[in-house]
C-alpha cells in the first residue's frame, strides 16, 4: 500500500519552520510496514495544493494531507479537499460546541474564526482523536480511473498530528493494506563504537537475516549520542512478535552488548540515574569545560532528585581551589580532574562526585590542544580518570565529554 | 524566477535524517527574492526520481536537487541527470585527481568507487566550491517546449551544500533572475511579547510596510526564546539597502526597543555575556530547578571565561544550606532564591549572583504547583527577586526559567 505525504504551508517553504511531520510520519509509516514514497511540501496557495493533491491521488493509494487546517483565512486545506471529493463544505454543528467547550474549559470565548474549524466536506468524517480545536478529516475521494483512494487531514501541531496518527490513522492504513500481522520494533542504544565497526562485527548477521527478510536490522546514527540498532520483526500476533524481538536480541547481545547502554526511548542520562537508583548511590558534578551542561542533562530526568545532590561549575580556577579544594597549579591534568571528582563528593555529601575538565576553544590553554579533556569518577574506595582527545567545535567537544563521562560514571557502576 | 527543490534518499523518507537542507534553501531563496513553490522529497529509486526531476523541470525555470552525489551504488543522481540531458556520463581525470588529492592530504588512499564521483553528465559543469569529495553540479536542461532550464546538483552534507549555494548557485540564480537590486535582511531578536502583542504593537505600521511593499516585516517564532522580527529590503546597491534597514530599525525601536535584547545571529546569552563584559562584571549561578542549564549556555558562549566565574547546582535542599548557606526552611520561596544568589555571589567572588528555585514536576512540592519558579538577581547593592508561573512539562519549564532569568540580568544591568 502506497502512502503519500503532503505537507501544506508556505512557512515550510520559506523555512521559517522546518517540517519534522513528514520526517515522523515516513517513520511511523516505514515501521508499519507501508511505503511512502514521495513527500511533497507546498505553500498556501489554491493552484498548487490542487495541482498537489491530485497528482498524490493518483500516483497513491493513500495521502495524508498535513496541515493548513487551523482557523484563519490562509487555512485553505479543508476548502481544497472538498473540491477534491467534488463537495460543498457544510457547517457541523456537534464539532463547533466540541471547539467552544475546548475554549470555555481554558476560561475563554470561542472567536468567531474558529467556526471555519467546524466546516467539513460532506462525505468527510472527523478522526477519533481530537486534542486540539482543529478535527483531523477522513475523506473517501474518487481518482480519476474511478477507483477510491483515501485522503487523511491532520493539523500541522505536531502533538495533535502525531495522537491522530498513531490512534486512527495509522491502525486504519495497516487494515486496509490487508496486512493483519503485527509489526514491532525495538530500539538498541550503544555508545563507543563507531558505524563501521558495528557493522564489520554484525556483517554476518545482517547476511543472515537479510536472506531470511524478517526481523530486519538498521543503523540510525544519533550523533554524539551514539548508534541506534533497530530491530524489526513481523509476526501474526503480539506475543509471536516479542519472542522473535527477544530472540533476536539474545542473539546480538553477545556481539555488541559491550556498547549497549539501553533500550528504546532510553537516553544516556536516563540510564545513569537509573542505575545509581538502584546501587542506592548519590552524585554530584564538577565540571569546567562542560560548564553545566552534564548536571542540566541529569536534572532533565523525572526523578533525578533521588540521587542527584548538585553540582559545582567550577569554570574559573579559583573556584577549583577555593570552592573544591583542588590543588593550585595546572587545570588541564588527570590529577585536578580527579581532585575535582573527589572535591564535590566529599562537599556535597554524595556517593560518587565526577567531573570534566578541558579545552573546548576557540583557544588553546595551558599549552593543551583544543578537545583534550580530562574527566574523572570518584569514590569513596578511589577515582579512576581519563584524558580525552575530541574532535569538532566548541559545542561538540562539550557534549562529547558529557556523554563520554556518563558512560564512564556507567560503566564504573555496573562494572 | 520560480525554483524548485528536490531532496533525493531513502533515509529522508524513512525519518531517519530530518530534511533540513530544503528548509535552508527555502530560506536562502526568498532571502534572494526568489520564488519557491514546491519541495519534494523522493528515494533513491530511478523511475520516481525520473518522474520528480522531469515535472519539476515543467513547472520552475531551475531546479536544485540536493543529496545522491556520493560514491556509492545507491547514489544515482549523477546518471538520473544524464538522462535528463539525454547525454552519457564522461569521466573527468581533473575532478578524480582531485577527490584524490582530497584523501591524500588526509593521509588516506582513494577507494576504487570514489571514481563514480569524476562521472559527469557531458554538458554539465562543476560548481567552483567544492569542501568535499563530491563535485557539485551544473547542468542545462532542455524542457519539453524546448526552453532551456537549469538544474544544479549539490550534496546533502548540509556544509557542503551550503557552501555551493551560497558561493555559486544563489548568486547565479539572481543574476538570471535579471533583478540586480540587493536583498538584505536583518533579525530583531525579542523577549517578553506575545506574537499576538507584538503583531497589535506593529499592526499600523505592518500596514504601512504591506502598501509599500518595501521594505517588508516578518514575525518568526523561536519558542521559548521569544519572537524574531525580521526586516527585509529591497534597493540599488548595498549601500541603499543597508540605510533603509536602519531607517526601518528606528522606526520600529520606539514602538518594540523595550522587548528587544538583540539583533541577527544574538542569542540570549551572548548578550549576557557581552552586556557584562562591556560593564566589566563576573558573574556567578546558583541553579536548583534549572540544574546546570544556565551556567551551561552561559558557558556555551565562546569568550565566557571573561566573565562567568562558575555556579552551585543546589539540586538537593542541603546542598543549598549547607554550600551556599541559604537559612535552613522552604527552598521554592523568593527568600531562598536571593540567598541562593547572594550565596553563590560571596562564595565564587563574583559581583553579581542568580539563582533559580522552583517546581518543575511532575509532582509538586512544598505544597507549590510545577510552574512555580523563584529567581533571583544579587549585586553588592542587593537582591531582586520575583517568582514566576510557567506553563509546559519539566523540559519547557527548565527552558523558560532559564531564559527569563537572563532576561532578567540582562535588564539589570542595562538598567
Amino acid at each position: 500500500m502506497n502512502v503519500e505525504v503532503v505537507a501544506i504551508g508556505t512557512e515550510l517553504l520559506l523555512g521559517q519552520i522546518v517540517d519534522t511531520n513528514s520526517s515522523w510520519i515516513g517513520q511511523e509509516l516505514a515501521a508499519a510496514g507501508l511505503n511512502s514514497h514521495y513527500q511533497t511540501k507546498v505553500g498556501d496557495n489554491p493552484d498548487r495544493i490542487r495541482s498537489v493533491l491530485r497528482q498524490a491521488l493518483e500516483r497513491s493509494d493513500a495521502v495524508i494531507c498535513c496541515g493548513g487546517l487551523g482557523p484563519t483565512q490562509d487555512d485553505i486545506t479543508r476548502d481544497m479537499i472538498a473540491e477534491m471529493m467534488g463537495v460543498e463544505l457544510e457547517f457541523q454543528a456537534d464539532i463547533a460546541d466540541r471547539i467552544r467547550a475546548m475554549f470555555e474549559t481554558r476560561g475563554r470565548e470561542m472567536p468567531e474564526i474558529n467556526l471555519r474549524q467546524a466546516m467539513l466536506p460532506v462525505g468527510a468524517t472527523t478522526i477519533a482523536e481530537q486534542p486540539g480545536t482543529a478535527p483531523g478529516l477522513r475523506c473517501p475521494v474518487r481518482a480519476a480511473d474511478g477507483s477510491e483512494r483515501l485522503l487523511y487531514a491532520v493539523p500541522g501541531v505536531p502533538y495533535e498530528m502525531k495522537e491522530m496518527m498513531t490512534g486512527s490513522v495509522i491502525p486504519e492504513l495497516r487494515r486496509l493494506s490487508g496486512d493483519e500481522s503485527v509489526i514491532k520494533s525495538r530500539v538498541i542504544r550503544t555508545w563507543g563504537a563507531s558505524e563501521s565497526g558495528l557493522a564489520e562485527i554484525l556483517a554476518d548477521r545482517i547476511d543472515d537475516l537479510d536472506a531470511a527478510g524478517n526481523p530486519t536490522l538498521a543503523f540510525l546514527a544519533s550523533g554524539v549520542e551514539g548508534l541506534k540498532v533497530r530491530i524489526t520483526a513481523k509476526a501474526a500476533d503480539e506475543a509471536a512478535v516479542v519472542a522473535m524481538l527477544d530472540a533476536e536480541l539474545q542473539n546480538l547481545e553477545p556481539l555488541i552488548g559491550h556498547v549497549i547502554f539501553g533500550f528504546d526511548d532510553d537516553n544516556m542520562e536516563a540510564v545513569v540515574i537509573k542505575t545509581l537508583a538502584e546501587a542506592n548511590l548519590t552524585l554530584a558534578v564538577a565540571e569546567s569545560v562542560t560548564g553545566g551542561y552534564v548536571a542540566g542533562r541529569l536534572c532533565a530526568v523525572p526523578g533525578a532528585s533521588k540521587v542527584f545532590r548538585g553540582g559545582v561549575v567550577a569554570y574559573h580556577p579559583e573556584v577549583k581551589f577555593d570552592v573544591l579544594d583542588v590543588p593550585e597549579g595546572p587545570v588541564v591534568t588527570e590529577e585536578a580532574a580527579g581532585a575535582m571528582a573527589e572535591g564535590v563528593r566529599v562537599k556535597l555529601g554524595a556517593d560518587i562526585g565526577i567531573a570534566t575538565t578541558g579545552v573546548a576553544g576557540p583557544e588553546e590553554s595551558e599549552g593543551k590542544k583544543v578537545g583534550t579533556v580530562c574527566v574523572a569518577v570518584a569514590r569513596r574506595e578511589g577515582v579512576r580518570t581519563t584524558t580525552l582527545t575530541l574532535p569538532g567545535d566548541r559545542e561538540r567537544i562539550r557534549q562529547y565529554s558529557a556523554i563520554s563521562l556518563l558512560d564512564m560514571l556507567r560503566r564504573e557502576i555496573v562494572g
